[in-house]
C-alpha cells in the first residue's frame, strides 16, 4: 500500500536538488536558454538516449565516463543541439564545463542540448550564465522554460510518495518536446530527480521499461533527433524506497510527461490512443499501432475529423502484419466502425462517428482476430501549423 | 539501334485497341467517371500489385483467373476503390462485366477501381455507362480522365518505337496518382498497351523491373493503398519487337509518368530525387534514401526553402543503416552542404543552398562513404495544401 499524490514545485521539492535558468542571449527576449541542475551530494546516475546514428556531442560526451559513475551537475541549452559538430563538439563542452565556479565542486558534469544541428556552442554566450545564475535557487520553472524549444508550455511535474510505514519519498521531472517525436523517442530531453533510496542496479533497468511505456510509444511525426535523453539522478535524501512504489510513480510521471508532450505536439489539436488488440504477435501489434500513429493520412483525416476508417485499414494492411479483412474489427472508443458483417458505415453510426472524432482525445481500436498479443500508440493530427512551424524552424 | 519518340494520341495510337470514358454519375459534373480499355483480339497481361495486405476486390477478382489468361477488356471507375467490400466486392464485379453488351463478345473481362474505401459499387450507375460508351472509339483523353481522383492533371503517354530494320511498334499508357503515393507503389493506376510482338514470358519480368526502377522510387505521403495496379496488355499487331528497345521504351513510358504523379503530388511544389551513394549494402541505400523522401520535416524543410541540412542528417542517422558523420558527405545538386571537414555552413555556401532550394526540381545527394551501393528515390515537399487536400477529401 503506498500513496502517490501530485505536488507543487517541480525539481525543488526533491531533497538535494538545486536548479536554475537564465537567458544568455542564445534566443531574442528574456527567456531562459541556459540551466542547471545540481545537487549538493553525488548522485548515481541512469539514462536512456536517442537510438540515432548520430548521436549529439553531449550523449558521445556522457559515454566517455565509465560505468556507474557519479555526478552532481548537469548544464541544459536550448537553440544548439550540439549535433554534427565532430571532436568541436565535445571540446566544446569540456570548455564550457571547465568554467564552472570552482566553489561548486563539481564532479564528473554533465551537458544536454537542443536545437538546431550542425553548428558550433556559442560557448562565450552559455558560459556568461555561470555568472547570472542562482547556484542555490530551486527554480524549476526557469530550469523547465529553458529547455523549451518549439514547445507552447512547460513541462514540469512532480509526485511525493508516501510508502505504508508513513515514510516518503519525492520524484519529479523537467522534460521538453513537441516536435521531431516518434515511437522511438526522438527530440526531447527529460530529466528526473529523486531523494529516494532506490538501489543503484534498478535504476537504469527501472528507467528503460518506463521511456518504453511512455516516450516511446508517442509520435507526433516519425522522426527521431540526434539529441533524445531521459536522465534519471537520485540524491538518496530520503531514506525511504519501495520497488512497486517508486516504478509505478515514475511511470506516471513518464507517461503524464509523454501525453504533455503530445498535446503540446507542433500543430496537433487532439490526441489519440492507436490501440491494436489480439495480433499475432507483438511485434505485429506494435507494427500495426506504430504505423496508425505515423500514417499523414491518418493524421489529416483526424485533423479533418473525417471517420474515413478506410485509411485506417488500409494502413493496417500496408503494416506488412498478418491481417485478414474477415477477421479485422474498427472501433472508435466504443462505436463499431467495421467488420466483415458490417461493412457500409451506416448513416446513424457515422453521425456517432463524426460526434466521436470532435473530442479532444479518443480511441481508435483494431481487433485484428488472430492471437492475443496487443500495444497502443499514441499521436495525434497533423495540422496545417505543424506544416507552418516546421517550415519556418530554424532555431 | 533504335528510336523511341513521344507521339500524340494516348492508348489510340497502339493498334488493335479502344478506349472511351463517360460520366456515369459517380461524381458530379461532366468529367468521365468510368472507361474501359478493350481490344479486337486477345490480349496476353501482366500486372503488380500493392503489396497491401487488404487487396481491392478488383485485384482479388484478377487473381481468381489461372495463369496465363488471355483477356480482350478492362473496366476502370474512379469514386470508389470496392475495397474492404468482402464476398459483395467480388459478387458485385461480376454482376457489372456480366452486364456488358454480348456483341462484344469480352472474354475473361477485368475491373479496376479507385476511390473511397469500404462502401459498395454503385452497380447500377456503372452499368448504366454501357449505353453511353463509344466501343469502338479511341478516346484515350476521356479514358485517362475518367480514372482521375485528386489528380489534377491527366496522365497519358504513347511512344512510338523505330527499329533498325525500319519496323515499328507503339507502346501507350493512361495512369493516375497524386496522393497516397509511396515507394512501395500506393494508389496509383496504370494502364499499358502495346501492339509489339512481345513474347509472352517477357511480359511479366520486364513489367516488374519497370515499376521499380519508376512507380517504386517515388514518394509523396508514405502510404500504400489497397487498389494499387500496374497492367500491360499486347494485341500484338505489329510484327514488330526487340527486346532491349521495348525495354527502353517501357522504363522512359513508366519513369515519365512516375515523375507525372510526384509534379502532382497532393499540395506539391518541387520534385527532388534524393540520391544515396556508396553505402555499405543496396538495403542499406534504399532504406537511407526512402527515409529522406518520407521525412516529414525534410518534406517541410523543402516547403519552407529551408536549407537545414541537420533534417537530412538526422534522418540518415535514424534510418537504421551503418553510417560515420566523419564519412558522411551531403551535397545539394554540386554544392558542398556538409562534410567532417566542413560541418559550418558558411554564408555563401548558405546563399547558393537558398538559391538550389528555389528551383522546381533539384538533387540532394549523401555520401555515406562505407562501400559502393547507390539508389535514389524520389519525392515532393509538404504543404498546407497537402493537409486541406486530405482532411478534406473523401470521395
Amino acid at each position: 500500500m503506498f500513496t502517490i499524490l501530485p505536488v507543487k514545485g517541480g525539481l525543488g521539492v526533491v531533497e538535494g536538488f538545486f536548479c536554475d535558468g537564465v537567458n544568455a542571449g542564445l534566443r531574442e527576449g528574456t527567456q531562459p536558454d541556459v540551466a542547471f541542475i545540481r545537487s549538493d551530494v553525488l548522485c548515481d546516475v541512469a539514462a536512456v538516449f536517442t537510438t540515432n546514428r548520430f548521436q549529439a556531442a553531449p550523449i558521445k560526451h556522457y559515454q566517455l565516463h565509465e560505468a556507474g559513475f557519479q555526478t552532481n551537475f548537469v548544464l541544459m541549452n536550448a537553440k544548439n543541439a550540439n549535433a554534427m559538430t565532430g571532436k568541436r563538439g565535445i571540446e566544446d563542452i569540456d570548455t564550457i564545463l571547465s568554467a564552472l565556479p570552482k566553489k561548486l565542486g563539481v564532479h564528473n558534469p554533465l551537458m544536454s542540448s537542443t536545437g538546431v544541428i550542425g553548428y558550433p556552442l556559442p560557448v562565450e554566450k552559455i558560459t556568461s550564465a555561470f555568472a547570472k545564475f542562482d547556484f542555490d535557487a530551486k527554480n524549476s520553472d526557469a530550469a523547465a522554460q529553458a529547455i523549451m524549444t518549439t514547445d507552447s508550455f512547460k513541462k514540469e511535474l512532480a509526485l511525493k510518495v508516501e510508502l505504508e510505514n508513513g515514510n516518503t519519498f519525492h520524484i519529479a521531472a523537467i522534460c521538453k518536446g513537441a516536435g521531431m517525436i516518434n515511437p522511438a523517442m526522438a527530440t526531447m530531453l527529460c530529466f528526473i530527480v529523486t531523494d529516494a533510496d532506490i538501489p543503484k542496479e534498478e535504476m537504469q533497468p527501472l528507467l528503460k521499461q518506463s521511456a518504453d511505456q511512455s516516450f516511446n510509444t508517442i509520435s507526433v511525426d516519425g522522426d527521431t533527433s540526434t539529441n533524445d535523453t531521459v536522465m534519471l539522478l537520485t540524491s538518496r535524501k530520503s531514506s525511504a524506497y519501495d520497488k512497486e512504489a517508486f516504478a509505478e510513480a515514475l511511470n506516471m510521471l513518464t507517461h503524464r510527461l509523454a501525453m504533455m508532450i503530445l498535446e503540446d505536439g507542433e500543430g496537433s489539436n487532439k490526441v489519440v490512443a492507436f490501440e491494436v488488440t489480439n495480433a499475432r504477435t507483438k511485434e505485429d501489434a506494435i507494427k500495426a499501432s506504430k504505423a496508425l500513429s505515423n500514417s499523414l493520412l491518418v493524421k489529416t483525416a483526424l485533423f479533418g475529423e473525417d471517420p474515413n476508417w478506410g485509411r485506417i485499414a488500409s494502413t493496417i494492411g500496408a503494416s506488412g502484419i498478418e491481417c485478414d479483412e474477415e477477421r479485422l474489427v474498427i472501433r472508435y472508443d466504443d462505436l463499431l466502425i467495421y467488420s466483415a458483417e458490417y461493412p457500409v458505415l451506416d448513416k446513424e453510426r457515422e453521425a456517432k462517428a463524426f460526434e466521436i472524432m470532435k473530442q479532444k482525445s479518443f480511441k481508435i481500436s483494431c481487433d485484428i482476430g488472430l492471437g492475443s498479443a496487443h500495444h497502443t500508440s499514441y499521436g495525434c493530427d497533423l495540422s496545417y501549423d505543424y506544416v507552418k512551424i516546421n517550415a519556418d524552424y530554424r532555431t
